[in-house]
C-alpha cells in the first residue's frame, strides 16, 4: 500500500457514487434484499458514518495515543438511526466529509515509517496505520461492488432465462 | 423493467467507469486474480465487445427476424484477442459505443408492446426484447461490482487482520 495511490483512490469514491446514484428514482436507491440488508442509499449512509467515526478518528488515535487506548466502537448500522434525508443531500455530505478527511490526512504529512505505527482495535488487536488506510480503500471498493449488485438485483426477475448467466443476481446479500 | 429507466442506467455506466478508472496506474488497471480471471481493463474490454456484438445486434435481430434465426455467438473472452490499447482509448471507445447504442435504441422508438417481441438465444431458447434489455442493465451493474472487487483485492494482504471483515477480498473471482 502506497499512501498517494490509496488517497487517490479514496478521492474517487464520492464522484463514482455520485455518477452512479445522483438522480436515481427511489425504487433504485432504496431497493434492498430484505430485512437486515442494505440499499444503495444505506451504503452511502454507512460510508458517511465511517468518515465521522471510523477512518480519520482512528488515524488520529494511532498518531496521538498509539496502542494506549483501544479505538472507540464503530456502529455499522448507525445510518439507520438517522432521519431519512434526500439522497442528493447524503451524497453531498459524503463528498464534503471525504474531502475533509483527505485534507486532514494530507496535512498530517505521513511518512512511510508512520505506516508502521500501531493502534489497538477493540476486536482485532493491534493494527498498523498502513493496515487501517488500506482497509479504508478496500472498504470503499467492496461497498461500491455491493451497490452495483443490489441495484442489479432489481432486474432479477426481468432478465428471465438470462438469470442463469448472472450468478450475482442470486448471491446472498452480504453487508460488509 | 421500464425502458426509460433502463436506458438512463445504461447511459451512466461509461461515466462511472471513467470516474473510477481513468488515469489509474497499470498495477490497478491490469490487476487480476490469476489465470482466466479478469482485470478492470479486461472488464471494460468485455463491455465494449458487448456493444459491438451482443446487445444492439441482438435487439435488431429480434425486431427484424424475431425467432426465425438464432442470435450469433457472443465471445465473452473476445477482448483478449485484441491488441492492448491504452486504457484511456478503451474507455473512450466504450463511451462512444454506448452512446451510439443508446441513440440507435432511442431512434427505434420502442413501445411497451415491443418488449414482448421474441428472439432466439442459441442456448437459452426464446427470450423477449424486454429480457434482453433488462439483462444489458444487470450485466453492466454486476460487472461494475466485479471491477470494485478486483480492485479491492489489490489490498488483500495490506489490510492485515481487517481481512476478516472483508469477505469480498477472499471471494473466488467469477467472470460473469
Amino acid at each position: 500500500m502506497e499512501l498517494p495511490e490509496a488517497t487517490s483512490m479514496l478521492a474517487r469514491t464520492p464522484k463514482v457514487l455520485d455518477t452512479l446514484l445522483a438522480g436515481l428514482p427511489a425504487k433504485w436507491l432504496h431497493r434492498d434484499d430484505g430485512p437486515g440488508t442494505w440499499s444503495a442509499y444505506d451504503i452511502v449512509g454507512h460510508l458517511l458514518e465511517g468518515e465521522a467515526t471510523n477512518w480519520l478518528p482512528r488515524t488520529r488515535m494511532i498518531l496521538q495515543q498509539g496502542t494506549g487506548q483501544a479505538f472507540g466502537p464503530f456502529d455499522r448500522e448507525a445510518m439507520r438511526g438517522r432521519g431519512r434525508q434526500p439522497a442528493a443531500v447524503l451524497l453531498a455530505r459524503f463528498t464534503a466529509a471525504r474531502l475533509a478527511s483527505l485534507e486532514e490526512l494530507s496535512s498530517s504529512e505521513l511518512t512511510v515509517d508512520d505506516m508502521e505505527r500501531r493502534g489497538l482495535h477493540p476486536d482485532l488487536g493491534e493494527v498498523t496505520l498502513g493496515q487501517l488506510l488500506a482497509t479504508w480503500v478496500a472498504h470503499d471498493l467492496t461497498h461500491l461492488a455491493q451497490v452495483g449488485e443490489v441495484l442489479a438485483r432489481r432486474y432479477r426477475d426481468d432478465v428471465g432465462p438470462y438469470r442463469a448467466y448472472l450468478p450475482a443476481l442470486d448471491r446472498t446479500a452480504d453487508a460488509e
